[in-house]
């Protein structure tokens, strides 16, 4: 999971009733006489749930995380063959299974001369090497399989230079530097994790002539303070003081050589040396280091591997194609039990549960579902990002929804959702059925509302989704594809810990006993993520009528326009630009999507036919589509959602609108700057307008 | 219509079964047993076929092309409101109807000072003044209504210079004149109409440092060389000598000001000095003049209109949300009885046609039509294509095929048809049942057969369609949004004359004595036209499954290969590009597209359920979106389709590779060009491979 991009705040959907055909031709016997309409069957639901088991979600972990798995190992590619016998099992499998292929650039320290951070002293000796592994603490931090700690994607380079304490290696830590009078240009840049991108570190250090950039983990941001041997793991859930953090130093996501194509053998591959989003400076992430001067030495190669994806399906009986996505990534770092283990332990499970149900006869979804096990989620998004190049139409036409489960479990308190407007009803209505772990019988809904909550409009007192930035594979499906998106887990309670992230994350201590002893033992919140997930899958590919909320959209709306109001409103009529289309704008969608509510109630009280529901359905699963627009910020690479691509802007509001306007802020009326918040005004405005017309009556001109 | 951007060739589609179901909440009462499946009624075909009347559609014209209607003039809106009257008659019009209106740049000549063209003697003195309006030569050339001939968009000014006769102002023409070691510098180039654009005579001629260019008619295009006043109309269907063709010189099309957002009053405007597209330098239709130098006088104005599309509905019983488009402009450059009022007096019949049967409820077809009158095309299609922008996840979701029916009536020798592969079978079925107009009883495809014919490797010899380029209103659709489209009207036969295009083209002698005398003398050929449109609007909107039939995409994509191969292949082997993943993915789309087409035959063998048919029809619906990529040719502003974007290149191939061929031809290997050769080669791959994707069965993986 790429934690450092996730960002602010969102919403979701619910639903029922139905009718149930026989597709022919994918040879599933038609039945003399169809069944009574075909809906959720609530006791399906209920088995699910029994069934989703805590100890074999354990036994697929300890499984899973037995041997590091870096993408495109060894071991990475023994699990694909797991998930095929797996999903290929005649007694628990799905309809089919297969696995894909892509040609992808990564990037591994090099065998032969592994990255050196060395201290020099007053006399220009090497007074200390930093270490280059983490210590061998419970005999699965040593061994060939361990890929020594490194910034991947980072450039080779031998730079040597005076240490400069840089924080977080934001723009302002640097611009504080300067402002102290430090000299940066020709220097070694130490730098903790957190605040930015890890890219961004060296993309900002760069800037000031800086010549490295060093990272490591302040125990204060991940350990509470705590750093001795003893107070950490195998002692506790701390990270021991040997601990580094690995990660993707690229700036974008997807294959950095085929951007918009598939990495398939045969797609054009950009010019490395036309290829932007790489660190520009030898960056390498250490443990807590101090004396200066430094001499920095990364080994690192870009090279070309096969990384592969798992699809398994289970056909719809009725709407076969209409596809409910559910998927989580299978590369670690390292033995990567939490990250990504912890997820695929709950997605072998629900394919356990479900297929045993399909080849026992006793259950088919309304509508298909499609489990993924993406590769090389750790170098970018690369596996999903591939999948969604090579069959953008296909998806972006039929697919309901994306489930994502990365991290199912950082921490027992509570569930932690992030979603779009449209699927927080379905969490809703799934959470409020399930027991949350734990003492006391609270529902997982319950208990959520008590970490997380904000006051609705509409609702009061709801449990709160955050939004989807581009932490995990859930990122090409809603910005790239449009489509309704959610990534589900079990969290922290923040009064017990300050840790940016579960301690050991991106290191060699984040093994099963880990997960076991510390995270979760007894496994009860990985099963309750499991049935949430379950649940949720199953009313999305069941109920007769899509629980998409799509009004659930205009509490968000409003919340953009009331902050573009508040917070931009006055800059902008000095400038004279008028918020009214935009206010218009958002009345329209509010009315459109009530009035569309309206509709489906009154057809819910009757017996509607199936393919009047089929239309009412398409226009919940295409609104997210409309908000779409691929030449809206070009310059933002895979990013067309107008609502939800990347607000650098303070204002929290339309992104292209927050984002022009605070480069316009200093610019005079009748700048290209305020031109281009005009048109990104405009780009909005049609964006919803366009959307109002979507959830109109469909025959309505 | 815009003539001069027509181009290649293409294909089509056809089918047939049923079942009947009427939507509830749209206010259509629910019939106690529904009937038998609902499917193309032979019967109301037939009576609709009866019914288009000759006569009719003649008083039709009267009225259109009694007066000038310039876009957005007086007149204009009088139709505007004729329609509105028409489609909202109690007994014979639509469900539905409204006008829409737009702000968009539109350019005419100064009310106070006219455009002028003078031509200067040896002492300076004005020894010649070209005509600066028509003779009025049956009463109807007179008047203020009559807008004197002026090139739209081309901005004022009073270049003077030596007149240079530049043939058709071709880049080849202007390359002859230099090296001939003529001196362009600052000269007035005479240019005749046809060969390339009119835009384009202006773009080329200020390349060289030309000041100004004159535009004529030559009666060798356009007259097989006939030009006295007796040889002319109204003495026969020739244009008089003092015939002047108007046009708009805007090299793109929709409003100029707003691009890709819909030119409503709220909409960014591009600031006037940042307009791309304009003619570079004063331009002017004339008569043909001779002699020089020249003085020429533009005044041009810009100025911002409103201009409303008119849309009406029949909304469909079943499947309400699959609209059917038919439509055509309404403006004129000056009487316009052929262009465009010869489409719209069919448009106005059909309508009524099915809207009586409507408010009779005798019928009411399965999918939504929608009827629609376009502003302001001759000024570059803008009212369509800012329907587009304002409705585009709409459309694209929605609808099965755009019709368009401009110029109905060229001359009555033989039917002629531009369309999408898919939509070639749907025209044959139409054709082959309707008596062709003139002696003897073939039907129009028989006789159609003998004037534009092709050997296909899968059905032998057939009636070729053309491919669509930008002329008429169906660009937007086919281009922007990748909506299978089609052209109808009734042509030449080539053999009995050379006139590029009908001779009163954009003139004021295109009136209704015009076509009544010399056109369409019975109006016969008007209602071929309306029972081949009528047709096929009834076979889209009426058949249970949809009458598009994508396997016939294959014989294009063979043929595009082939000419890669045999013209290319070569040249992309010297610089090791491997044609092989394009031979596979057309293979894979020629078998896909087979399977499907099996598929569909069982189907229609047994008593298919209707949602199973919708979801056959969504894969042929929106197969052709498949081919879209809104990052293939970003330059190429609107053009996304990667199969029918403009070719440049020689080859007759998929236009990005044919164009990136001839670019790069002259570079080194490694070059920028031939990269660009590789990702259009990947591009169009990729859209293959998606598009084959889209046609397998929806459940597999």
């Amino acid at each position: 999971m790429q934690w450092t991009k996730v960002l602010g705040l969102g919403l979701g959907a619910a639903a029922l009733l139905g009718l149930g055909i026989i597709l022919g031709h994918f040879a599933i016997p038609k039945k003399a006489n169809s069944p009574a309409p075909q809906d959720l069957d609530l006791e399906i639901l209920e088995t699910v749930m029994e069934q989703l088991d805590a100890h074999r979600i354990r036994e697929n972990l300890r499984e899973l995380s037995r041997e590091p798995h870096l993408a495109s190992s060894p071991r990475d590619e023994d699990l694909v063959q797991l998930l095929l016998q797996r999903w290929k099992d005649p007694e628990s499998g799905l309809d089919s299974a297969e696995a894909s292929t892509y040609e992808v650039l990564l990037s591994f320290p090099s065998q032969e001369q592994p990255n050196v951070v060395d201290i020099v002293g007053p006399t220009g000796g090497i007074i200390h090497s930093c270490h280059r592994t983490e210590e061998n603490v419970t005999g699965e931090q040593g061994g060939p399989d361990v890929v020594q700690p490194y910034a991947a994607y980072a450039p080779s380079g031998t730079p040597q230079g005076l240490l400069v304490y840089a924080n977080r290696g934001a723009e302002e830590d640097f611009k504080e530097l300067q402002t102290q009078g430090i000299k940066l240009e020709g220097t070694i840049a130490l730098t903790r994790y957190g605040g930015v991108g890890r890219g961004a570190k060296a993309v900002n250090a760069a800037k000031h002539g800086i010549a490295g950039v060093l990272v490591y983990t302040d125990p204060a941001d991940i350990n509470d303070g705590l750093s001795s041997p003893d107070e950490t793991f195998p002692n506790s859930w701390y990270l021991p003081p040997s601990g580094v953090e690995r990660g993707s130093y690229y700036e974008y996501f997807g294959d950095p050589l085929t951007p918009y194509l598939p990495a398939v053998p045969s797609s054009f591959r950009v010019d490395l040396a036309n290829v932007s989003g790489f660190p520009p400076i030898p960056t390498q992430p250490i443990v807590c280091a101090l004396g200066c001067p430094v001499n920095v030495s990364v080994y690192n190669r870009l090279e070309l591997r096969n990384s592969s994806n798992v699809l398994g399906i289970i056909r719809g009986a009725v709407e076969p194609d209409r596809y409910v996505l559910y998927g989580n990534h299978r590369d670690s770092w390292v033995h990567g039990a939490v990250d990504p283990s912890s997820g695929t332990a709950i997605l072998l499970e629900l394919s356990r549960v479900l297929g045993t149900l399909l080849k026992k006869g006793t259950w088919r979804p309304r509508r298909s579902i499609v489990f993924a096990s993406w590769g090389a989620e750790e170098f970018g998004l690369i596996g999903s990002t591939e999948f969604t190049e090579e069959f953008f139409n296909k998806l972006q036409e039929r697919t309901v929804a994306y489930i994502n489960v990365d991290i199912s479990v950082f921490a027992n308190a509570t569930l932690r959702v992030q979603g779009t407007p449209p699927v927080q009803s379905v969490v809703f209505s799934a959470t409020k059925e399930i027991r949350s772990p734990g003492p006391g019988d609270l529902s997982i809904y319950d208990n959520w509302i008590r970490y997380f909550n904000r006051s609705s409009p509409v609702y009061g007192l709801v449990p709160s989704l955050g939004s989807l930035g581009a932490g995990s594979d859930y990122a090409p499906f809603i910005h790239f594809l449009g489509i309704s998106s959610m990534d589900i887990a079990y969290t922290y309670d923040r009064s017990k810990t300050s840790a940016r992230i579960y301690p050991t994350y991106h290191t060699a201590f984040d093994t099963f006993d880990y997960v076991d002893k510390f995270l979760d033992p007894g496994f009860s919140s990985h099963q309750a993520v499991a049935r949430t997930a379950g649940s949720v899958i199953l009313r999305l590919s069941d109920s007769f009528f899509l629980p998409l909320k799509v009004s659930d959209y205009s509490e968000t709306l409003r919340s953009f326009l009331q902050a573009a109001q508040q917070d931009l409103g006055a800059l902008l009529e000095q400038h004279s630009i008028s918020l009214g289309p935009l206010v218009t704008a958002v009345e329209k969608f509010e009315a459109e999507a009530a009035a569309l509510g309206q509709r489906i109630s009154t057809l819910q009280k009757g017996s509607p036919d199936p393919l009047q529901v089929r239309m009412l359905n398409d226009q919940l699963m295409l609104l997210e589509r409309t908000f779409l627009n691929p030449r809206a910020f070009p310059e933002e690479r895979y990013y067309s959602h107008v609502l939800w691509a990347p607000r650098t802007g303070s204002v929290v509001t339309f992104p292209g609108l927050s984002n022009a306007c605070s480069r316009a802020r200093d610019t005079a009326s009748g700048s290209e700057a305020w031109a281009e918040v005009q048109r990104q005004l405009s780009i909005v405005v049609t964006a919803l307008e366009g959307a109002a017309a979507t959830l109109r009556p469909v025959a309505d001109l």
